[in-house]
């Protein structure tokens, strides 16, 4: 963590499909100034960097001014930590090679670095969550997709061209899986994402006669949150479908642990805190696949940054390992 | 590589189930003495380490004396590197927890690491061979089993354990995999091992009719040398063998790739001097199965390291990262 006392903040900037969120940050990890536009607004990336910095920069000078931030850290969808861009990201408006840490750090200038959703989650949580003082650790993100951040000794791990970490797209059933936004089959993303989980419902529905709650629900309009909902009150089916995605996922964790032998397993998003219906069975998947030298060794933990807070914090953290502009 | 003249050299002990070989290594990778013993003899690791010792000695005093010495590094199975421990290793003699590292810095006064025979191959690439100058490669040793060997941003990776890099026991197939030494089913190394190589050619000569050179071997008889020596005669159920094993693989290397996007895959030992015969397939399975983003861009390699020498040299590498006793 930062110890240089004349530039006590960080700014987080999260690019979601949506919205972007971007806060100023200290280094015990509080958002002490936030705000957001929306992404889909601006069709050119110029008037869209433009906005942020229209909407931030106010809270940079209440705040102390520039003098006072570290420096700014982005977590975008296909960001590319080594050349600060984002590369062909299927949603968001602008299309190519856009060099976005660039076109901040010209118009604030405060350093600025970039990387993806998933591996800004991972450095916010060893900055302020869960993994603080861990050195290996691996991050899964479980929202509409399956995203990873992978920690090895301290560091992120970005591959030679700063993509590694697709955990989410590693194949976890290569027999008859479900096709994937990537155009492959039996992608992890497929089974263990919330839309994942959603795909399992209507497939349980439609195979299965016993009476649910979910059968309230029109199919296609299923959430993960309805089978959370219908878990809670007891629902057989709806549990039935958490242990099916705990296994998979518990099968592939096992996997990856075999790969890096991490200290922990940290899981993130909406369908994380489900609790014990999707933590056990991923426990039990994992200790029954996992090879013995490795047994009872990595821990599988939540995390233990606020939801509304992660990508922000997460976008943020990266702002402390750069180094001022000459 | 090192660079300080006044220890120019290094000694690499290789520890396998049948011979320990040992020799002094020059920084460009030359092996400038070396001898073996039998690693089976010594029921007590006492006797054992004695013996290497007594053995080694004598070429390190003819090259100059234990002062030219940078260090010892030690490539064994089951190593742990954290802890210069070889923990229950199943084939060698000695059970338990056996801390071999100490064992030989208190006898000859020289600096001792020690790390497993697939890590020891990695480091030895990186130094001496196929990986001179990269930062993100993941080496697989292909011999009785499959071994691996991580680096990534520079550094090996051990995990927090000193376990890490296991990618042979990665489950492969699911379903009826096959049965592994590990006690589990369809790891990654039943199939493309040596030993798995000659378990496809069993399979496929029970289930086909078709002529071939291996049917004149007795089937439990059959090696993987034996299945190349056909396919390099044209038998086409030779062939098979290896498009079945290279797929595999392939399919294998592409989740790799999702995991750490290494510069390039290096592939070690008796099964990867097939050649095209298995080379062909694994490329094929990769550019099937790799996410798009990955496409084209981890090389796969053959090990650059003679074989003969390789082990010792792996292992020797270890001893440059050493710093001095006290």
């Amino acid at each position: 963590m930062n110890s240089n006392m004349e530039r006590p903040y960080v700014v987080g900037i999260d690019i979601g499909g949506t919205n972007t969120v971007f806060g100023i940050v200290d280094a015990r990890g509080t958002i002490i100034a936030s705000n957001s536009i929306k992404t889909g607004s601006y069709e050119k990336v110029d008037d869209y960097v433009d906005e942020v910095c229209r909407n931030l920069l106010p809270l940079i000078i209440a705040n102390g001014g520039v003098d006072k931030i570290k420096g700014i850290g982005i977590g975008a969808p296909n960001g590319n930590y080594y050349s600060g861009t984002i590369e062909f990201a299927p949603n968001l408006p602008w299309k190519g090679i856009i060099p976005l840490a660039a076109m901040f750090e010209e118009r604030l200038s405060i350093p600025t670095a970039l990387t993806n959703d998933a591996n800004a989650a991972a450095i916010g949580e060893m900055t302020y969550g869960a993994a603080r003082g861990m050195k290996d650790f691996i991050m899964i993100t479980l929202g509409t997709g399956v995203g990873s951040g992978i920690v090895i000794n301290g560091q992120m791990v970005y591959g030679h061209d700063g993509f590694a970490g697709e955990l989410g797209h590693t194949i976890i059933r290569r027999d008859n899986g479900r096709l994937c936004g990537c155009g492959r089959h039996g992608c992890l993303e497929t089974y263990c994402s919330a839309t994942g989980v959603a795909r399992t419902a209507r497939e349980f529905l439609t195979a299965r006669t016993d009476a649910s709650l979910l059968r309230a629900t029109p199919a296609e309009s299923i959430t993960s949150k309805d089978v959370y909902d219908a878990a809670v009150k007891g629902d057989q089916l709806a549990k039935d479908i958490f242990e099916y995605t705990g296994t998979i996922l518990g099968e592939a964790i096992a996997d990856f642990v075999a790969f890096s032998s991490p200290e922990a397993i940290i899981l993130f998003g909406g369908l994380a805190k489900s609790g014990d219906y999707i933590f056990n069975p991923i426990q039990k998947a994992i200790d029954k696949n996992i090879l013995t030298i490795f047994k009872g060794k990595a821990k599988l933990l939540m995390s233990e940054l606020k939801d509304s807070d992660a990508a922000v914090l997460g976008a943020s953290a990266l702002g402390w390992e750069l180094k001022d502009l000459k």
